[in-house]
């Protein structure tokens, strides 16, 4: 039995080393933006802390500040009195009341809790000792000036725009969001809600890609949808060539006479279609191309295909335009497979799972190794694992890496 | 020695409970948006499928429509022939060109792959026998007409919309966001970049918190920087009530005189402060209010026990009133301490930890479990773990679980 259309299928990894070998990737262009407006964005430049964070010794509590040797051996039965005082310096056996953030006074090296004091007119007792820089936020112990506060390439989370902020920073400097333009090909497609002859049905892809674009904050750009024409389909491509950083496609590529995507792209430019047809499944019939240094990324039609055609090869790409320190990949736990599964040899195989969590561990039960066109598959799913070239399944309890998409349920909870 | 202020510190459980009961929680109202602006909306409504997916008995693969009696017991070297027809029924020994997608003709039962035939004029040999139903996709295999595609309450991701959109709907209703006021307080705080005495200090936890509401999907209200003054308070959370569906503040909550924001809170309705003082650390000072059945969530002004205090009231609010299925939790997963740590009896301790993967085991790393006013062991952290009230402590390599809120770094790779 010969092996048609496609002579020989490419692994992925050689595919994706064939793709970033024919690129000049770069880093999209920076842009200044708020820092509000930062969220999931991320930082072109490291930020330097030009100042100290905390600026000044300061109280970590409410107390009083106080020179931790007037308060040595005090106990609630054997408290120290110390007295009150107004001005900004305290001196032996004086006491300042601070309020948590509050500069550490001169003189004073220490803060007592008010909790462990007991005031009485113009004095307190204190009841508990403390030793120099007990309960103090020492200049400094936060961030260093000069240090690097977060570094460049970080996708920026609340707890970063709080930490650049603390430094008064109000604008970062960001990594451009990657343009992708998404063509959907097909003479069987209609925009959803869209009038529909017998025969055809509405296109999803573009909705999904988009989706998967802008959860990884890239910019998708629409390119609708082009006949099973090599013409329409060249312009159309040609187009997102001028707008997006990246292309990507969407049916029109398989073993037969329709295989029209990869034929439009080698016209745009050199060097055309490099790899065409993956050594996996879903999505075997993936091509991916290269012209004048862009990629084109040529998925199958199927829409879970598709999405797993992004995930492979379009993922990475965009996580290097977006200068991330290291490539962002889906969260992976070690779970245990509740069922059996059978693969075919010499694909690597991507398998729907649902991922339940029970007492702290995972299990990964298999929805279905087939049928790339369901896309109920998926939305039972929230991730996958992938059953190397050299097995033909996996047994049942077999430990795998899952890779998540969506939440995983706690179906018992530990602690 | 006596505790001040805080007479008793109320359990995180109990704490939660008594919000609850005295809250009427409402999932907040519906919107109707074009489904291409639903990524990570909730659901408001079960999808219903009004139509088969497929539509109709489709073919799955390039090749040939054919019965799959006539297949049987071909063979590489026994190929049977067909004839190709170009009408839309199949007769016996006949075959119709298919490509994946188009409907199987009348008649047919089955396609064999272009890659199993050979094409000879108007004739296919066939390499490979195929039973009925071999490479079909069935109609409604994926949906079927009357089921349940998408549950209300779901988080919408690439899939779901996907899903959705193959049923032919361009619009949802989804819940609309709730919207969450949060005010700081303090004589100390600046705006971001402001100008600064040398005793004050940028104000960021309304920067944290709204980045936070944004990542659950709600919508963050900004009501400023209040003076440490009752009135001021009272004015702006006043305000905040009119536009908000739950009020955050934070600061002024301590065990001092500096005791504002619960005296504000106390004057705006009833039964105001319910929670002043919880068992854990940081964010021991949080206060839990209800006004006319509204909370507010008194949060401390430390950065790190806001965004604590945050995570562990004003999140299961959120997603309450997001209407989600469950509470959106932290992917948790099982890891092992990598030193000691050292904790207070009587409080639930959140130790901000480095979650790291080596060959899929999870290690994770404390970074500090004191200093609730470092805003970097935030951003050193990509998740926390949780000490018990009744431990003083964690020894080194202890299986614990921990609370993902950023990604983990993969150290050392497993397939």
């Amino acid at each position: 039995m010969r092996l048609r259309g496609f002579q020989k299928l490419t692994p992925i990894e050689n595919a994706l080393q064939l793709l970033f070998d024919n690129l000049r990737i770069e880093r999209s262009n920076l842009i200044t933006i708020p820092l509000h407006e930062a969220l999931n964005r991320v930082l072109a430049e490291d930020i330097i802390a030009k100042e100290d964070i905390p600026r000044f010794d300061r109280s970590a509590v409410d107390g009083y500040a106080v020179k931790a040797e007037d308060t040595f051996e005090a106990s609630p039965f054997k408290p120290k009195t110390l007295r009150i005082i107004d001005e900004n310096e305290v001196g032996e056996k004086q006491a300042k009341q601070v309020w948590t953030g509050n500069p550490i006074p001169k003189g004073a090296n220490a803060v007592v809790m008010l909790e462990n004091t007991n005031r009485i007119n113009s004095k307190i007792e204190v009841w508990t000792s403390v030793t120099p820089c007990e309960n103090v936020s020492k200049k400094g112990e936060d961030i260093q000036k000069g240090e690097v506060a977060v570094k460049a390439g970080t996708r920026l989370k609340p707890q970063h725009l709080g930490l650049i902020a603390a430094l008064g920073i109000v604008e970062v400097k960001v990594v451009e969001r990657p343009k992708i333009a998404i063509l959907a090909t097909g003479n069987e497609l209609v925009e959803i809600g869209g009038k529909r002859r017998e025969d055809q049905i509405f296109e999803v892809n573009r909705l999904i890609l988009s989706a998967l674009c802008r959860e990884l904050d890239a910019e998708p750009v629409d390119l609708g949808i082009a006949k099973d024409d090599v013409e329409e389909i060249f312009g159309k491509i040609k187009k997102g060539f001028e707008r997006a950083d990246i292309i990507i496609t969407t049916g029109g590529t398989s073993v037969g006479v329709s295989d029209l995507v990869p034929e439009a792209v080698n016209n745009i430019g050199r060097p055309g279609v490099i790899v065409h047809g993956v050594a996996m499944r879903p999505a075997m019939p993936t091509a991916l191309a290269v012209a004048d240094g862009k990629p084109i990324i040529i998925l199958s039609g199927n829409p879970v295909a598709a999405m797993i055609g992004f995930e492979v090869f379009a993922r990475p790409l965009i996580c290097k335009m977006l200068g991330l320190k290291k490539e962002e990949r889906r969260l992976t736990v070690k779970a245990k497979t509740t069922k059996r599964v059978s693969t075919v040899l010499g694909r690597k195989t991507f398998v729907r799972v649902r991922v339940l969590q029970r007492n702290g561990e995972f299990f990964a039960e298999p929805i279905s190794a087939r049928g790339s066109g369901k896309i109920s598959t998926m939305t039972k799913a929230n991730g996958y694992i992938v059953v190397p070239e050299n097995r033909e399944g996996l047994e049942e309890g077999e430990a795998v890496s899952a890779h998540l998409f969506d939440n995983v349920e706690v179906v018992d909870e530990d602690v």
